[in-house]
């Protein structure tokens, strides 16, 4: 029987696809560069739309849903925006059987359309801080595509928010992008490097743009979500304004931001091995597989008694499967590896005589046997140590692929090795571009986190304390 | 100043606009048709979901995503489907800036693209029942719009099964009527008449469709929810086929049922009056608003302990709002009103003194003293007390406004006074036709409830025992 997911080793990209498929996560759709994303995948965003949207309406923020048409004329109002996101767009020409007479876009992002109602909504300081977010579907015509990192169709949130003033958009931006870093660590195991985005790779339409950069399998980096400060670009581009508290009109500061089913992605690129697919216990729509083993129907009996027992005692406190199906127990195991099940539960005749269980641990693989009776008490902090297990493992990964340069020569053979490559950065745009023209590499980010020591910048010679996080990425 | 909301004796449809706008439910979007879901709309929407959501998945459903952009050619496989969905469709010929080789539909429903998927995920019979669930958007290109009635673009689910036998496809199309049935019943105290839709009114390419049918407070009947018996046609259409246990290759019998954002149109022209909203509490964003009402600092600050008290009191048990604005309370109990609000609780300084609070029911416009310590236990029995109260005025009002004909005249003096009018029907397509034009009237439903007793078609004249609900309809 050929292999159903290829080595990593063998071929990365295919081994990529190949978990995809075999777990049951998406399918290529019919259109090119669209995906179905099947339940099993569809479960686990609903896990991270379940997370993040508790997190959002923590902060204050509530839902909304605007259309997902936009006229052709609004995205020209603001002149980066249209120059970032022409050469991406859908357009809908004929409805209702005739050609239109404006052009529609399919929205790739809803600045415009937001930014239309909103200067509508806000009238004076009472109503502001606005705080929206908005769960839906959006469209970039991409014409290099791959299951969840790039697809013409996505799901999504994107927040937008306005405020009075300057400094209260950038606490709201960065408070957000905090949102999305500490999901990533808390709930998805993902550790991700936190900072702002240069100038060459910022938002079409921002002042600044922050983003949570992972490091997947490959060595490559992914953009795992971003957060904008607007500044008032829309705003004057659509006469959002507002009165302050002496009576005198302002145009709003704005913020965006906004994380994706391409996080499934790096769920799979983190933590994935070999076997498939090792989700971590917070966002797996299963936590627990119970397979009962058994080679008659005496011993199906007293297993099932037991699992059955045990399912009683575990109720709700887990998500849980029992795999009855009349299959070899070695296609089960392999079946659950694949689709990363965190743990696995296996009973047997002999293990109910004894009074025990085995549980097998999807992250580093070890087996325990743990008495039955215990394992509802001690079920969470299984979980618990898998989760961790997952992050320590990423984090690992990370650091061990996070390389520094200080001259050009070291940064190719950094680059060459895979992962980031930490350097001291006074570069500018067109540095950058001709960096990722020479080696296929930018900067994912400046990180938060920066040295105090100043030195040279690896590229131009110019004395900086910046550092730049530079990879090869998705 | 003018009144905010008209009075539905003046204008039925100016005061349906009027609570929208006032309520902040909803906005009209820049494109013709289209509407904003604003966010107190939105979270009406929220709990439909996470409501229908449930009963879904207990139903053994799960969620998952397909893309909206279906090719043409897709569409034209199912000729009735094609025939009546062709003149509603919008279409996307442009692409990154390219015309399309073939024009994308945007998905008016998803019958077409999940049957291609289907194709290739079902081979036998192990492979079935095949139960999903989709949360999207979907373009249908009306000419005639209404704010969450009939919106060019609107946000819905629609399940899609797939199964063995045409008796577990007809068991699932009636079980998911039923799913919709008891929702509008127990979680909006909206009544339905539950039924079959006509041959002339059922989904285009169904072999028999089933409806829920609201009557609204203007007379008219509002289809809120429908599932569908496809029976093979798009199986057929798509080759979904599987091996059963004999290896013979079987086409599947499949189902498919919607409901949409038009639900909470059902919601406003079912309870609202001249006030505005009437929420029902399971489904109301806010259940419980409190005013604290004072004249001086010391007042405020003994109303806010008050307050405090019974916020930490009450904790998550249900969803509170305080309106602690700088505002006069005549104001917020119109807000409040307006918003449909289930209960209000008012607290001023001689409440305090006296240990209670005065609670005032948003279904009747009660108002009751209660010990504030009481409080906490009795506010569920409360809520429970206004969701009673909106059904049975509901049902009443239902009730009212069925009206039986036996004969031309008396059908079209039922009509005259509005609401479903009853009558035994043996016509045909046909027939139905003449009285839409003659009358503006159609066949809501053929209820699933029947009188014993057979009589002659109030039309035809010929002898029948089948019961139609005629009405005219959003």
């Amino acid at each position: 029987m050929a292999e159903r997911i290829t080595p990593r080793s063998t071929d990365h990209s295919q081994w990529y696809l190949d978990v995809i498929r075999e777990a049951g996560l998406a399918d290529y759709g019919p259109v090119r560069g669209t995906m179905v994303i099947r339940p099993y995948g569809y479960a686990i965003w609903e896990r991270i739309q379940q997370g993040l949207d508790g997190m959002f309406k923590a902060t204050g923020h509530q839902n909304a849903y605007f259309p997902m048409f936009i006229p052709m004329s609004f995205l020209e109002k603001e002149k980066q925006h249209v120059e970032g996101f022409a050469p991406e767009l859908a357009v809908v020409t004929i409805g209702g059987g005739k050609t239109l007479e404006e052009p529609l876009v399919v929205r790739p992002t809803s600045e415009t359309i937001i930014n239309h109602m909103f200067s509508t909504w806000i009238q004076s300081y009472r109503d502001l801080p606005l705080l929206i977010n908005q769960w839906c579907n959006v469209v970039r015509w991409e014409l290099r595509t791959r299951p969840f990192l790039r697809t013409l169709e996505f799901l999504w949130q994107e927040g937008h928010t306005a405020h009075a003033t300057a400094e209260e958009a950038q606490e709201e931006t960065l408070r957000m992008l905090e949102v999305y870093r500490s999901f990533a660590h808390d709930e998805a195991a993902v550790p991700v490097v936190a900072g702002r985005k240069t100038e060459r790779e910022k938002f079409a339409g921002a002042d600044a743009s922050y983003t949570i950069e992972a490091l997947l399998g490959d060595g490559k980096a992914l953009q795992s979500g971003t957060s904008h400060n607007l500044g008032q670009n829309f705003a004057r581009a659509f006469h959002t304004q507002y009165l302050d508290t002496n009576n005198t009109l302002q145009h709003v500061w704005q913020t965006s931001w906004g994380l994706s089913t391409r996080f499934i992605g790096a769920i799979i690129l983190t933590h994935g091995d070999d076997s498939g697919l090792r989700l971590p216990p917070r966002l797996a729509p299963i936590q627990v597989v119970i397979v009962p083993i058994y080679r008659d129907d005496a011993g199906k009996a007293a297993v099932m008694a037991a699992v059955d027992e045990l399912r009683a005692a575990l109720g709700t406190s887990v998500r849980l499967h029992v795999d009855d199906r009349d299959e070899r127990p070695g296609f089960k195991f392999t079946e659950w590896e694949i689709k990363g099940v965190p743990l696995r539960i296996e009973i047997g005749p002999r293990d109910v005589e004894q009074g025990v269980v085995t549980v097998a641990r999807r992250d580093d693989g070890s087996k325990t046997t743990v008495p039955r009776a215990d394992l509802p008490g001690r079920i969470g902090a299984l979980l618990d140590a898998v989760q961790d297990g997952l992050y320590a493992q990423a984090s690992a990964f990370v650091a061990d692929n996070t390389h520094a340069a200080d001259d050009e020569a070291s940064f190719t053979a950094a680059l060459a090795r895979g992962g980031f490559v930490r350097v001291l950065w006074a570069g500018g745009s067109e540095d950058e571009a001709a960096i990722q023209e020479a080696h296929g590499a930018t900067i994912r980010c400046l990180p938060f986190e920066q040295p105090d020591a100043p030195g040279k910048c690896f590229y131009t010679g110019k004395e900086t304390s910046t550092v730049a996080l530079f990879a090869r990425a998705y």
